[in-house]
């Protein structure tokens, strides 16, 4: 059985929720109470040292980090539509997990929980992230309609969250059109399933 | 043929480098000049629209970032040494791509940056971030000899880098004696390559 521990306003966590729900995988929720500090704790810890959530738990192999859970679910349960045998797509789908890890983390969603949850942060930094990656995004989903390939892939799930929830972090998402053309795209997936605070059509 | 779009300083393209090196591939190297801008020129966003280096042509199949050019070259080239069939080791080598992506880039990485180049950073929030990745990554190699499995797999060639060049960034590297253990592990195998400013046994 496959158990995620979650938490319900992480956009991290939602990327894991939602390709469950595309892969129509069943799965138990175990939510860690992060202002009780749960994720600090040694039960925690022990599951991810990096102390935060996602982590999931699939008949007692644990994996953390939400780039990583989207490879795992994809390598096992997803078939070749999710996981290319292909050298070149498969790079492709990485560099877009990099850039979920790096810029989508350090710029829209740093900004979100700066804004929502008021965690101090150098808002002129992630600002200038969160417009750089935003822009490129945009630029890149003028010519395809999906990050890599032309169906979706994790890259598309693992950048996705946290570009539309970049409206709680003070983001006018409305100046990129190719990456709302996008969302629609993602929103008409079967299983598609949303949570608070989304860009809802 | 290979080309690497390359800067010596770098320590991405480093972990491009010893990866080429380690599998044995024959490669040319394109510098790029990046104190002249040609990074932000029309050529390389061509390439890379985020303007970095390294970049990896393979015969017209154009790669951007760091982890997807070692997961390209592990795949393509690497045998299951290098790319193993099963999803856990792959989600395990994932986790520490994301980590490479994100803490060492936005620690150690961003340090020396700083120290070396002058860049203007938020000292503290680098200092933070680098000393829990070191504490972390030195924890988990008290345990086991490689960051994933029992030999070397990308996770360890995409965190080595800049952890070795720390001591250029102003951390203490000789604080983490099994990070220490690991660099002497890595620097034996066959094929191992350095750089100017690396740490050196």
């Amino acid at each position: 059985m496959i158990t995620l521990y979650d938490m319900p306003l992480s956009g991290n966590c939602h990327k894991v929720r939602l390709l469950l729900s595309l892969l129509d995988l069943p799965y138990l929720i175990q939510a860690v109470d992060l202002r009780g500090g749960e994720q600090r704790g040694p039960a925690h810890l022990q599951r991810n040292p990096f102390g935060q959530v996602p982590v999931l738990d699939d008949d007692g192999l644990i994996i953390r980090d939400s780039q990583a859970i989207l490879v795992y679910l994809a390598k096992r349960y997803g078939g070749e539509q999710w996981w290319p045998d292909d050298a070149y797509p498969l790079a492709q789908i990485a560099a877009w997990l990099s850039t979920a890890a790096n810029e989508v983390a350090n710029g829209p969603a740093k900004l979100r929980v700066h804004h929502k949850f008021g965690s101090p942060i150098d808002t002129a930094a992630a600002g200038q992230t969160a417009d750089k990656v935003l822009g490129i995004i945009d630029h890149h989903l003028q010519r395809q309609d999906w990050l890599v390939g032309d169906s979706v892939s994790i890259a598309d799930i693992a950048v996705y969250p946290y570009l539309a929830l970049a409206p709680e972090g003070g983001l006018d998402i409305g100046a990129f059109p190719n990456i709302i053309a996008w969302f629609q795209r993602i929103c008409a997936l079967p299983g598609y399933v949303t949570m608070p605070g989304m860009w809802q059509a």
